[in-house]
């Protein structure tokens, strides 16, 4: 599988290709692998040039963008140029982009009607996010030829809805086993002893770890035929990582959070003061999340938390705003104000300005409030404000997680 | 300027390659551009031949990757191979290389000290990051091999220590004039009729543009010898954006509403419902916003929009959630109960579920309060819930803005 991303913003600093990533990510559990990348401008001519030699070295070519409605969009040609064939105005994509203009109140201009140009002979591939459809051109020899659009959410919404599908029934038998556990509060190093502890020889397996702010992934992979071997493996990290390990799904943490909240019947309210909105923004990204999210305060300013979570003045003035009895009194005011059954809070010093050496900069308290009362917990992260704020708010939704699953 | 990166983590979805926007964003000021880019994987062969393709292309070729001290580090030797050449070894970083493992208390093993190897006749390029150096080979024909080593932190070290210095002594009088507006509420189109209107005429300028959800880059680009033309063009191009261009130095919206705020020594307070805390996230994003962002409510749920808002339940029960009445009550009330000078809304429809005819997903009403009253808008946008919800998050820091340039 041979990957071409077009696209000059690609090349001049504008735009960061992250569809490599995305693609190799639905190649890998398939057992597949990007052969190789290569990244172009809008240029009409080194398209077609690369796109000939791709054809000829691998079997599987996939290109990314340049199939929107400006003159810089010439994928379509090149490709054309490349398999010398025709280029045709399909019908029903005519059809779904006159709709689509007309309803949001524009025309359809040629330039816009260029999208319903397709290799001749080459399947059409549905866009449910955006305007421009995907192509697959299917060539002499069993190679095969995609095009895709260029925006990541369009790229995206391809690989799902046709790439994968396609490659899963033409490349089957070779996908590896592959495990996977998102953990919350374990670091690489501590789950490398407790691997240790119960046991765990990889052998032909192989172990991997990817850590961002907040969450590490785990990666259990096993070759096709090790069914046996794998369920033995996958037994002992689980039993390694326990409840650190939030999902063998790659769940988003918010979304595990409104499962569970949801199964229970149960609602949660947050107030926020370091992450300042993230952790709504988290939850709110999950869809459906009404079920289960009542709401949110973001309580920057100090009087703000008195007044709309009914932390008590007096708690301010003596421990400051970044400290465990003001954690906890949000939350608490959470749950009351905003009458849910859990309430999360968080407030740190996200920096880069505000630290003092008793509350240094990456300082974070975080609190969880039920029914019975609440309980506060706090950690020193390091790092920039966006990953100090990313820290603090998926502390805070696996501290609930954890207060649920007890 | 040609670029190759090495190295099967970038191909199996274990690292994203920000390479290409690191070494474009330091070309780009420079007036040179990254012509073409090609990932492969550690394969000595592939590696070599791809090198032989690239010198006959390209005048400046980079490689990233495979010169640490493992077995699958091979670039040193794959260069090798395409020129033709040998690799000797470097005695100088030899040293430093021994020091530099003594130092951490490692021993410099067989093949640590093949890092020292550097193609005969090439400069070495200290690396003050890491353990690797990279070379500089000087070709015939005028053409240059630069191998870089592939950790981002050593990677962009070598940029600003040798890439960008030699490129600047030999690309000199090059650079072009730039200038870039940030807009809200115009889209392409419509810039480019505006644009027609006041008489713009590109001749030899570039003007380009770059969308992502609620924002478009206009980036105007001049020859280095076209001062005078720049000026007068940018002022065309400045009266055709008008009060749409929030910004002519990349700053953030959140950002530019805040020094706005700021400047006036006044606050703002949002009322979220379909944003989820998006906006407060955005705002909080900006270092100091403590200054002028007084707080937030995320109003999830219908009945907090009342409770916390003062949302009359009679507007909520005649117009629905998403409607006119309750986008202005909404800001009016987070304007009132949080004690700020302004208020601003969100309330829509972010999908994917939960749209009816008469309010479809991706409708979305905003609005902006002030101590005489307020103002609501609203549009229908595309796309998925995430780019629905920043669409909201932006236009309604716009309206803001908006209000505040009056």
């Amino acid at each position: 599988v041979e990957f071409i991303a077009t696209g000059s913003e690609l090349l001049i600093g504008r735009s960061l290709n992250t569809h490599v990533r995305r693609l190799a990510e639905a190649l890998v559990p398939l057992g597949l692998q990007v052969a190789r990348e290569t990244t172009l401008p809008d240029d009409r001519s080194a398209i077609a040039a690369e796109l000939r030699a791709a054809l000829v070295r691998s079997q599987v070519v996939l290109v990314s963008g340049g199939l929107g409605p400006t003159c810089d969009d010439v994928t379509r040609e090149a490709a054309a140029d490349a398999l010398g064939c025709a280029l045709v105005e399909d019908a029903a994509t005519l059809d779904r982009l006159r709709v689509r203009y007309l309803a949001s109140g524009h025309e359809l201009t040629p330039g816009r009607r260029r999208q319903a140009l397709v290799l001749e002979g080459a399947a059409v591939l549905v866009n449910r996010v955006g305007s421009a459809p995907g192509q697959r051109a299917d060539l002499e020899g069993g190679r095969v030829l995609f095009l895709l659009p260029g925006p990541p959410a369009e790229f995206q919404a391809m690989l799902e809805d046709h790439v994968t599908p396609w490659l899963r029934r033409h490349a089957g038998g070779l996908a590896p086993i592959v495990h996977v556990w998102m953990v919350c509060g374990l670091v690489e190093g501590e789950i490398i002893e407790r691997l240790k502890e119960v046991g765990f020889d990889p052998g032909p397996l192989e172990l991997a770890y990817c850590a961002s702010p907040g969450q590490l992934e785990v990666r259990l992979t096993a070759p096709p035929d090790h069914k046996a071997g794998m369920a033995r493996a996958a037994d002992l990290v689980r039993a390694a990582l326990g409840e650190h390990a939030y999902s063998e799904t790659r769940e988003d943490l918010a979304a595990v959070v409104g499962r569970m909240l949801q199964h229970r019947g149960m609602t949660v309210a947050v107030a926020e003061s370091c992450t300042g909105g993230l952790i709504g923004q988290k939850i709110t990204s999950v869809p459906g999340s009404s079920a289960w999210f009542r709401g949110g305060v973001v309580a920057y300013a100090n009087d703000l938390k008195t007044r709309l979570l009914e932390v008590p003045g007096e708690l301010l003035a003596a421990h400051g705003a970044v400290s465990e009895p003001v954690a906890r009194a949000m939350a608490e005011g959470a749950r009351r104000r905003l009458d849910a059954d859990f309430g999360i809070s968080t407030t740190g010093v996200a920096g880069p300005d505000g630290g003092t050496p008793d509350k240094p900069v990456g300082l974070v308290w975080w609190a969880v409030a039920d029914r019975e009362g609440s309980r506060a917990l706090s950690r020193r992260f390091f790092g920039d404000r966006a990953t100090i704020r990313e820290w603090a708010a998926q502390m805070a939704l696996d501290a609930l997680r954890r207060r649920l699953i007890r």
